[in-house]
């Protein structure tokens, strides 16, 4: 689904911006790049910046104008950083995909993003349903074109397949009765230390309980603390 | 609050890369970078990179050790790709930030970023407290380091501050009686154009109210239509 939704850079003028856009897409599995009137590409930078995104940029279509980049969209947001007169009071950045994705559903989308210095012309956001702003420093807004890319296309992911986080070595957790004994150990092995009193043992007891419980141990590291408790009985 | 949460970068290889992840914490509102031992600072390439950020360079402290720059920190966030065989089952990058921006309440806490080609050592990520992974797509994974920076800073940004909106021109928004009135208007110029057949209404007005219903129309906006309706009228 993230693969049909078109990001569009209008007039970009530094190809290594249309490399690292690309780049950032891919990490986020985006694929369909469309590019408004660049002012160099294909170029060597650009393919310099893509990393592992070069069949990205093969795929790229250039376009003439936004007109013809948003050619069977249902819906266009317009990405911009600038206070803007006219268009839309906007929304932020996540609300915005939010919206963009939920769209997605009724046919091909599109993020459209502007040139470096100047960002999207009034002509081009009126031709968009939305505009986004990315939430950013007020006094230091100028993201650079594959940041600002980078965010919306993570924020795509993450409203559209929400966070994957890569498998684990499966650990075995430990169990209520794994803990029971582990803290009846302690208790045993700290009144034969000497340092739990039982005629006076404050609140080392419910102190360690809280200590060792927060922490979701795994069996084997249940295992390990008794082993030392065993080694420190001796 | 988020210009103490210290951005850490372990070994660096490309001071362009330390020039972007400059920028981009500037444009989230953060200022304390942290360097260990990166091959190349300071150096052009990072200047050039930081564009407007060339202040948080000038601050940036270089440590030798991860040690040395987690000092003072009550906690600290290993941000990685790659899934790892020791250390956290990790979290997603948005939770993992919620908690990092928590726990700033207690003190100064970190972000800690790997080496471009191999990330962070299991050795670094076992004196962090957790761990985080950034959503993206499986099979490619290989986030640029400044656009890692990027996302996370704009998480902790989403997560302390909020999304923030740049203010718009205020225009009067409509008011119920306007909207009805505009309604009004349009039937009586339907009618009068015999577009609405009185004897065959069949879902016209109703659709019309849905349509111009949900566009939250400005007063200002409101009086354009009737002003095209009083030409039509003519």
């Amino acid at each position: 689904m993230l693969s049909d939704i078109r990001i569009v850079l209008s007039h970009t003028s530094h190809p290594g911006n249309i490399g690292a856009a690309a780049r950032a897409m891919k990490t986020m599995g985006f694929r369909s790049l469309y590019l408004i009137n660049p002012k160099k590409f294909p170029h060597a930078e650009a393919d310099a910046m893509a990393s592992g995104a070069g069949d990205v940029l093969q795929e790229t279509r250039v376009c003439v104008t936004l007109d013809e980049a948003l050619q069977g969209c249902v819906y266009a947001l317009a990405v911009t950083a600038r206070r803007r007169e006219l268009a839309y009071a906007g929304s932020d950045s996540r609300s915005a995909v939010l919206e963009l994705v939920s769209r997605a559903r009724g046919g091909p989308v599109a993020m459209v993003f502007g040139t470096e210095i100047s960002g999207l012309s009034n002509e081009e956001i009126l031709q968009c349903q939305a505009m986004a702003h990315i939430a950013c420093d007020p006094d230091n807004s100028s993201l650079n074109l594959a940041a600002a890319v980078q965010v919306m296309a993570y924020e795509a992911r993450m409203a559209a397949v929400g966070a994957t986080i890569p498998p684990t070595p499966e650990a075995e957790p430990a169990r209520h009765e794994d803990m029971e004994n582990l803290y009846l150990h302690l208790e045993k092995s700290l009144l034969a230390s000497g340092f739990l009193d039982p005629h006076n043992p404050r609140r080392l007891m419910p102190r360690l309980r809280r200590m060792f419980g927060r922490n979701c141990l795994e069996k084997e590291e249940v295992n390990i603390l008794r082993g030392m408790l065993n080694a420190f009985d001796k």
